[in-house]
């Protein structure tokens, strides 16, 4: 079982800079995040895209503001669960949790931050009648992990820039790729648009538009697709292939999380917020854009603030006796659980004779 | 008289980002700030300390933040009274108010909004009897444009940075430098100390220590001091001069800000965390280091996210009939004041053939 102080579910900028703020305070953390890598919607959605309004960068790509607080919490040595969702919690007698994701690994904690943001992005699911059959059994929603992929024949649908960016990545990396979409035009990147040209006219990806992946074959594995080109079923024609990679976005939803006993507003998570972000329940905050208060902004600037908040409330609930005197990350610098030191080049004392 | 949408009192770091928070919603900013340029203690104390807690910077130099910022409101258009200190409020009938500073300059506005820090920072003076006859005469506390100083001689006192790095910056415009100190060390960056003796060395720059000023003459204008050698009265000697410039430190004072009639608590100004922080008066707002509420931490940070929420509330007070929807920047850019226009590179929809 993992075990830490503070658990926090979702991974978006608000949860890792929650790490930094409580590591601090000698405080550890661990992520839970649905998604395979950490930055939430940063690095799932627009990790391309520029951001104007974090304070102090005039502009900051998504993805870079993700790498930036991934350094800034290296030092505090945080541990991630990626992949999978907070699903069940337990209170224990001592006040603690355990909490068990869907995959079934478990997290005992002291204190839970929900930062999970508009909630974890479940995957949007083709219409195809018997598609749970197959999922994780060569049907998959998103890339976790590319090697699985190599030298294997892939399938993608899609056409957005998830279909795109991927359709390239894998293109080096599986036998063979096909790019399958409902229209003749791709949305994204015109970077990426033309790529997959490229890589079409190389004959590394193969693109089948207007068509739509209607059947799905195989006995306990996917073996084949059936795709259906043009809208016309008189089209219809099988497609051997290992892995078909449906990439039709995500979208949002508060989940399992939902269930737990919080009080929930607009689809949120009702807080404290004259004082450090809690819930109804003690020992749970929500933090970012999963909460709601008066006045509630959905601005990564402002769960910073929260998360900020939040881990001096948790700081004090584990640590009740003890009252903590903050100092200054100039003056007193930054302590890492890995031994690190970061601080201030002191001043010298020196006469000049 | 100025007039400007929200008066913000106050150059620091939170001052400074609510002028972007007040632009996005289209509100004008004006700042006056008793230091003469603006970034508050990050500028005047600590420009070339390292700050590891602002997010999304594992390690930012304070001036270098100051910078950013300036770079991140100027398409925002912010006026400024610089070298002024916020003095007298007059209410109007109307609800808004007018500002006057030390100096007279008047300023009319919607709304207040004090991002004083600590307070705005009062030179410490030296011990000297007739020095407030000299003051604006050849004594000044603190460097606000050095060309007042050109191919004049100037007299430093003071053993810390600000000695020193003025010292060296006026060796080059002044006609004769002298930095008198009453220890033989002095204290501050390395790279400062060691300039001071290169151009002691190089006769730009005249050292006298053990010494302290204890005496300034002149008729109207200061025209030479009394310096008195190893603390020994029987060494006093006098040193023409047109300028004499104690560097003791700043130290912060609340000032005539705490004769408006807001609530006062540890030297602070009590807010209403629940939604704005707005003060007890109507229309004026504290942000950052100078507020006070349960749990509140003295954070950047915590300012920055204060002048955001404060931001939306003055826009409900200017136009009580509108409603703002909140756009992203990443989804809908910035538009500046100035015409200026910063967005993401749009997504292509394109056919690939």
């Amino acid at each position: 079982m993992i075990s830490t102080d503070i658990l926090i579910i979702g991974a978006g900028p608000t949860g890792l800079f929650a790490v930094f703020e409580a590591g601090l305070l000698k405080l550890k953390c661990h992520i839970i995040d649905a998604l395979p890598q950490p930055g939430g919607q940063l690095a799932e959605l627009y990790p391309k895209k520029p951001i104007y309004d974090i304070p102090g960068y005039p502009e900051v790509l998504a993805g870079d503001l993700v790498d930036n607080l991934m350094e800034q919490i290296k030092p505090f040595e945080p541990g991630f669960t990626l992949g999978e969702k907070a699903k069940d919690i337990e209170k224990q007698d001592d006040g603690s949790f355990i909490v068990t994701t869907d995959e079934g690994t478990k997290h005992h904690t002291k204190i839970i931050a929900i930062a999970g943001g508009l909630g974890s992005f479940e995957p949007r699911k083709p219409p195809i009648d018997n598609i749970a059959n197959f999922e994780k059994n060569g049907v998959e929603y998103m890339v976790k992990d590319p090697e699985k992929f190599r030298d294997k024949s892939v399938v993608i649908a899609g056409g957005g820039d998830s279909a795109l960016d991927w359709s390239i990545f894998l293109a080096d990396v599986a036998s063979e790729v096909t790019l399958i979409h409902r229209r003749n035009e791709f949305r994204g990147a015109l970077e990426s648009v033309d790529r997959v040209k490229e890589l079409k006219d190389m004959g590394k990806i193969k693109l089948i538009t207007p068509a739509e992946v209607v059947g799905l074959g195989g006995e306990t594995k996917l073996d084949s697709i059936t795709v259906r080109k043009n809208n016309n079923p008189e089209e219809d024609f099988k497609l051997e292939t290992d892995y078909f990679i449906p990439l039709f976005g995500l979208s949002p939803k508060l989940g399992p999380i939902a269930d737990w006993g919080l009080e929930i507003e607009k689809n949120a998570i009702k807080v404290d917020n004259t004082l450090d972000y809690q819930t109804n329940i003690p020992g749970i905050y929500a933090i970012g854009d999963v909460n709601i208060y008066p006045g509630k902004l959905k601005l990564i600037l402002c769960g910073f603030h929260e998360a900020t908040l939040m881990c001096q409330s948790a700081y004090q609930k584990i640590h009740p006796d003890k009252r903590y005197v903050m100092k200054y990350t100039t003056v007193g610098g930054v302590t890492g659980f890995d031994g690190s030191k970061k601080e201030a080049p002191k001043a010298v004392v020196k006469s000049i004779d």
